[in-house]
């Protein structure tokens, strides 16, 4: 990827769906001046300040721009997948019988482990490829498939090289505490002391987390356990993010919001207490629609709550190879629309605006405003109600990254 | 679309899927011999015969190729769209309040009625190409939306069209029996004569259709009206087609089996003694998970009925504006699985096989087979479960139609 700044260009020719305050705030027949990677002034094409005139010019001929899409929680890079479980599945082989065989999340950890980074790497570009072509231009990644030091390490590597060789901002996440690894069973304290001694201050150190997150449920972490991590991404300087209330309520998404988490994620059984919690923290909603329709939930997150508190929702691929090998971010606009009840407009600020603060980055993506980097999306459409709209299907068609086409 | 015949190559280096019988039935690094746009042979790649070794040779180097895809049940061609409307409703807005403002399927034959041929076909040239990146290389399209005999032709026309301009395989179907259009209201039997006497004979004239499809349902067309429709196709020497049993149960299913039906579409209250009538003439089962999943619908097509009597399933995209905006015939796949439980084997055969029956073309399409159409599609991937798994996303990477890469 490319730091050096881009040429001064106007995008023009097509309506700016702003998405400023999360709203469609649409310029129609916009302009945009971008110099430097950065959005230097957008207005009406008739506006356009004379200073201005001898830029080059690129014109849309119609069509709709809007801000670069960002998927903030993923598992992108993971190795193997879960393509002949899902089969076995659908013929009619139990969970358990899965299990015992080796399947499940374990069959990831041991794939994940067994990869090398290159490995990993070119696995992970297949995946990225399919998404980045639907407009994406930032993306959050989580390790968490590793579970031993070393591999968590990995993990984190490949999404930084991604974030290097692709042009896309990448944050990373340090998810150790997604599950009890295998050797650990009956020890989940011992791990989560090693989480907490050892491993975040070794990720800290080498600057390969933006945030640290974790699993907090019955079958992974309780609350407990999940305070004592974040009282040590808190020590390293890590904000904290947590996938909670997804399958049980234990009140991880108020305890996220007692740490000011940047995020609480899926929050199918979250409560109207939670709400108010994470409204008082700034803590966002990220709702994960992939997961609740692969796994058929009909326990849907509490979308009143979040609109009557204030919560800013977001949505996320949630990639990952055992609940949601999601490889479309505009599909779950669709699926929030019309699983989950959200609004197109609520579901385009759930991949813009929304989006970026549940990744920290609400100064600088999200939204189409002066000084902000100039990340966007064209689209051959009338209206961003379409966006939700469309069933499957590439629509993007142009990706402006940092100011320049990607 | 070239008619010329294609010239001879091998296609090597991959997996052939060849879907015989509606299985997978996987050759291992298989090789395909193509020959004026048909196979002319095809095995294990160290089986290839030696008059073929002085043959081009295009090597994939990995991945499986299937047959092409094959959307058998699309409205493609349709003016305007309703995303303003699927907007409001998530806004509140009551369907009967969209109704009595001009909303609903009266909006869409109003912007059919009233768009050109030429603007129709632009406007379905857009979602095509969003449908054909799936690995599509045969489509039934569908008239219905124009409601009188001048913009019903000018809907089929446009289809041929698009057969003619694309390297893709189009079939016709009259659906004038779709609604009882705005100046036939409460006189539908009226509009049935008129189909029957003279919209029917006049579209066989003129070779616009393959066949003639129908909507049985209380909001639509009774089971004796379109027992005349039947009577006027087969009249005309065009076999039948029918969306029976969405919405309730009418017995529109067992009617069309007693006409052999190629297909019986939707299916959703489909019953056991359907099932069986429908095994005993030979008519598909196109099941349509998109119109479900958009509709929240929560009764789902019996599928046991179907495989206890040996009923072929298909499923397509059903692309429409009201209930069913579906640009990919590969997530519809996943769909399948995941709301109807079909096996990824059996979504498979749904857009391959059983597909190519449902239009009557098993004897050209549908399966790798010597002397068939050489039509398929290269899916970097290991496995052809992997193409039911992965939610979303555009995997096809090289799709030949009638022997000549697209
Ligand atoms: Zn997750
Ligand atoms: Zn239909």
């Amino acid at each position: 990827m490319s730091e050096a700044p881009s040429q001064s260009r106007i995008w023009a020719g097509a309506s700016l769906v702003t998405m400023t305050q999360g709203r469609y705030h649409i310029i129609a027949d916009g302009a945009m001046v971008v110099n430097q990677g950065r959005i230097a002034w957008l207005g009406p094409r008739a506006s356009l300040p004379a200073r201005f005139n001898g830029m080059p010019r690129h014109d849309f001929g119609g069509g709709i721009i809007t801000p670069g899409l960002i998927d903030c929680h993923t598992h992108l890079v993971f190795g193997g997948d879960r393509s002949l479980e899902f089969e076995q599945r659908l013929n009619g082989v139990s969970y358990a019988e899965i299990a015992a065989a080796g399947g499940g999340i374990l069959s990831t950890v041991n794939a994940t482990r067994a990869a090398s980074e290159d490995e990993l790497l070119a696995l992970a570009e297949q995946r990225l490829k399919l998404l980045l072509a639907d407009g994406i231009t930032c993306m959050e990644i989580k390790s968490g498939y590793g579970l031993t030091l070393e591999s968590e390490l990995k993990m984190l590597r490949v999404a930084k090289r991604i974030g290097k060789k692709y042009a896309l901002q990448v944050r990373t996440t340090l998810l150790a505490a997604h599950a009890v690894p295998p050797e650990y069973q009956g020890r989940p304290d011992d791990y989560i002391d090693l989480i907490c001694q050892h491993w975040i201050p070794q990720v800290a150190a080498q600057g390969l987390a933006d945030a640290v997150d974790g699993f907090c449920e019955h079958l992974a972490f309780s609350p407990a356990q999940i305070a004592r991590v974040f009282d040590a991404a808190h020590q390293a300087g890590l904000p904290v993010k947590l996938h909670a209330e997804q399958l049980s309520s234990l009140g991880g998404s108020t305890l996220a919001a007692r740490y000011q988490a940047l995020s609480a994620d899926h929050l199918e059984y979250a409560t109207d207490r939670d709400a108010a919690a994470m409204a008082k923290s700034g803590t966002v909603a990220v709702l994960l629609p992939g997961a609740c329709y692969m796994l058929r939930e009909t326990q849907f997150p509490p979308v009143a709550h979040f609109r009557r508190h204030g919560v800013p929702m977001a949505l996320a691929s949630d990639i990952n190879p055992g609940t949601s090998p999601a490889c479309s971010l505009r599909l779950m606009l669709n699926m929030a629309c019309t699983l989950f009840r959200l609004t197109p407009e609520e579901a385009l600020a759930g991949v813009t605006t929304h989006a970026a603060k549940a990744l920290g980055l609400s100064d600088s993506l999200g939204t189409l405003e002066a000084g902000k980097q100039a990340d966007f999306v064209h689209w051959p459409v009338n209206h961003p109600a379409e966006l939700s709209y469309w069933l499957g299907g590439q629509i993007a068609n142009t990706v402006v990254f940092r100011g320049e086409q990607r």
